[in-house]
């Protein structure tokens, strides 16, 4: 511990120790039941009389601040407040000498913002309402969690490579790494897309932190302040978020049963010169749906003839409820416009932040050039324990165990909505991921069921934030993937009995809906 | 093994199979010595007869593209080269569907980049040849790497901690985790920033993937295109190329003994409404100097006056070889227009990726808005198994063991520097970290004598990527930590003779100088 001391002050020592040890308690820089450091210790440190400090700690623990345990040291006391204390007052550094003239004010933060960090902060003040919902209540059966199953985890499998790897390579994991990433791992992916069909040479695989600091990369490599940014709708709010962080004007292209529309798609490209447009064409967050390979073909035609880039968010081609494993639309790129991002997050543990990207190699080596000032490298220790356990095949025995596991609990849910929801509400069937979209009766907004939902033991997560348009008030997303087997009839019988008691209270919505393809 | 196969072409599916296979050969998408599947899991995976996949294997066997062991299955053939081969000729695709008019170029990548990614493309180009000409040769004695020694690693220590935080609460830290940090960890480093007299709540801490994305994160929230932003100058060029990619105009504030002088930086402001202001205060890389706190009041009454952010980067405190650790500028800050940038990169394993920020509120709840955008959240089990390792202080013994190591590396290279150096050569003294500046006599560029140098068995990095206005040609970086202590004499004595040689071949450097402050 560190107390800047003025020898040249009329205040004795021993005073200006206590006194910075004190506020250092009152605004719990100091936590309570912390022992301090050592009389002999400080006093060395500070270059005083080991008698100084003694007294300090004595004065403390006089007024309450602190209680001498004997034979053991001096501890913060557990309820060390005094009356009338405010918090951090300039006057009070009796130790410090105030280095500014105190007349100045704080930085006025907010004027410093760059537009980034102001759109940032407005999307943050429109999310809250609504995350603040989601309830945490272990009594309320939440079908809000978009993530995997965390009872799931294969953990101790997991120990025990990550262990493996330690012991082999440790140190050479441990120090900097080069930014494309392990090369086990690259090669590993290289050979694993091509059972979906997609070709990628470990040079044309870039490892980041999960799909998130994909989209961010991916952003900040092709998208200036007002470009137009072209996005499926529903779509995965976070994406959405990272593109008009950058300032983005985007445009939506709502899906239908087959996928984004086409024809939309390429209204809107003969009307904006588009950087990119956004999609997850397979496993699709939050309606489950996977595009036909027609719609695939053709979305892939208008992107050439248009000559903007399809950037395909690409879940897990694993976790499909079908009879065989959705096609990329990156596997028919023909001519190398879709950049392609997956992530370990959903089949095995999100909590890693491990992802890749594949693209084409001009833009495959500026992405790895942002990477690299973004943050040098992805841990090569937890890349190398992850291709360990890919290697080892022990992924693909952990992803047949899980998509067995939640195609139990998907239907499960369709046929507890089946049985318990009212006629006029309706719902995806997914082909896989972990969610379905479910839209309410005319009249009703998910935002305003939710606490009626909560209030009866259900929770979800309203569908707004997944439309780019301001719309989508009327819909739902329940995730079926970490809500245990036995709690899903339940659950779908709570929300069924909110959805039918909240009904009559409501005035139907006005007819009056955003349109489709506004750009906002 | 997913293949596209067309049963309304004419094209046998064997055929189809076999050109199929040949081209992901060909393309190295297959390696040499790979095991193809079995042929009864790719006929069902394909829905064809067994027989169908075993004569296409047959063909491929016969032209020389796999080879078969009885017993075992069929391999990709170790040099599987066929004459006049091109790459992915888009005409081959023999069973795939070509989706797109074959007339459609490929995207023209590089005129979709963002400004951002241009500017990052042009550093890279001049950063491209200084970078190559670094030797990894190990015959030669290099001081160019900046990076702990590996050697000195506790790797087997982590491993157990890693192990203990698994087995305890692995599938929580597997899972998504808040933005902010791992709580324990965020409290730890409260209590140990406060050695150094620095004062942070825990909620004042963000944590992020070492200071690098520290860097990214203060710049994405502060700094617009255009903008202005003061730099000490020398600096690490990480930092100062981060500052540029956001589209800053860099105005460089020059090191003297003391610190970055104060009245350039006053009168820079005076012209200039500068967003931020990047400085090292201790342990600066690339000099290792440390700056007077006399220096430090002053540029915290500057910063105050003008109302501009210092955006301190803190290296370690541990690192210092004077009597005890330097006080960060933060822990004078009675304003609050300090951000502070920490890192477990030198003191521990720069491999973990492991860093954080301190802030006040206002500014870190902005910066922890970015982060969450960036990549959702830093790995938990790695905050996890670190705060373990410095909870059972062995982060406060490894620190001690390997600044003792480091002090006697400095030592010996100060003592070399003095023994063997011609008389015209100079350098700084280093007070922390992990190198030293060294100026070349007049007329001889670090850049230029670095090929003569790795010839003679010595490498080093030329200084003038730590300049932000193209001078510091005649300065190079000496860094010790990496250097085994018994080869730095040898080193320094290889870099004196190549300094006298090639002395007399160069003509003396224009006296016109780069001036110390331009806006570059």
């Amino acid at each position: 511990m560190n107390i800047a001391l003025d020898r040249d002050k009329p205040i004795p020592l021993a005073r200006q120790i206590q006194a910075h040890l004190e506020r250092l308690i009152r605004e719990r820089l100091l936590t309570p039941g912390m022992k301090l450091p050592a009389t002999r210790e400080l006093a060395r440190t500070l270059d005083v009389n080991r008698g100084t400090v003694a007294e300090a700690y004595e004065e403390l623990v006089a007024a309450g601040w602190a209680r001498a345990h004997v034979g053991q040291g001096t501890f913060v006391a557990e309820r060390p407040e005094a009356p009338g204390t405010s918090l951090r007052p300039a006057s009070d550094h009796a130790g410090h000498a105030d280095p500014a003239p105190s007349a100045a004010a704080p930085l006025n933060w907010p004027a410093l913002l760059s537009r980034s960090a102001q759109i940032i902060a407005a999307e943050d003040e429109r999310a809250r309402t609504l995350v603040n919902a989601a309830a945490s209540n272990p009594v309320v059966i939440s079908f809000a969690g978009g993530m995997p199953d965390s009872g799931l985890f294969p953990t101790e499998a997991f120990r025990r490579v990550l262990n493996q790897v330690i012991r082999e390579e440790g140190a050479s994991l441990l120090q900097y790494y080069p930014a494309g990433g392990y090369p086990p791992l690259r090669r590993y992916l290289s050979t694993y897309l091509l059972r979906f069909g997609l070709e990628a040479r470990p040079e044309d695989i870039l490892i980041v932190n999960g799909s998130q600091q994909g989209f961010d990369l991916i952003a900040r490599t092709l998208v200036d302040a007002g470009d137009f940014v072209a996005i499926e709708q529903p779509t995965y709010p976070r994406a959405l978020q990272v593109f008009r962080s950058f300032g983005a004007q985007l445009a939506a292209v709502p899906w239908d049963a087959a996928g984004p529309r086409v024809e939309v798609f390429e209204r809107l490209l003969e009307r904006h010169a588009a950087k990119l447009f956004y999609c997850q064409p397979n496993a699709h967050n939050p309606t489950g749906l996977t595009l036909a390979p027609e719609t695939g073909r053709r979305l892939l035609e208008a992107a050439v003839r248009h000559q903007v880039p399809i950037v395909e968010d690409g879940f897990d081609g694993s976790l499909y409820y079908g009879a065989r494993p959705a096609v990329p639309l990156k596997a028919a790129d023909a001519h190398g416009v879709v950049i392609y991002i997956g992530t370990f997050s959903k089949i095995l543990f999100p909590g890693l932040r491990l992802g890749w990207i594949v693209g084409p190699p001009p833009i495959l080596e500026r992405l790895q050039a942002a990477k690299q000032l973004a943050d040098l490298h992805t841990s090569a220790l937890i890349q190398a324990a992850v291709h360990r356990f890919c290697e080892r095949r022990l992924l693909d025995r952990h992803a047949v165990r899980v998509a067995r596991e939640y195609a139990r609990r998907r239907a499960l849910l369709l046929a507890a909505l089946e049985r318990r929801m009212p006629s006029e509400v309706t719902w995806t069937e997914p082909q896989g991921g972990f969610s379905l979209l479910l839209t309410l009766p005319p009249g009703l907004d998910g935002a305003e069921v939710l606490p009626a939902a909560i209030e009866r033991g259900v929770a979800f997560t309203p569908g707004a934030p997944f439309f780019v348009d301001g719309g989508g008030g009327g819909t739902l997303r329940l995730s079926f993937s970490s809500v245990a087997a036995g709690r899903i009839d339940e659950g779908v019988k709570r929300l069924a009995e909110t959805i039918k008691a909240t009904r009559g209270r409501h005035r139907p919505r006005s007819r009056f809906e955003p349109a489709a393809v506004p750009v906002v």
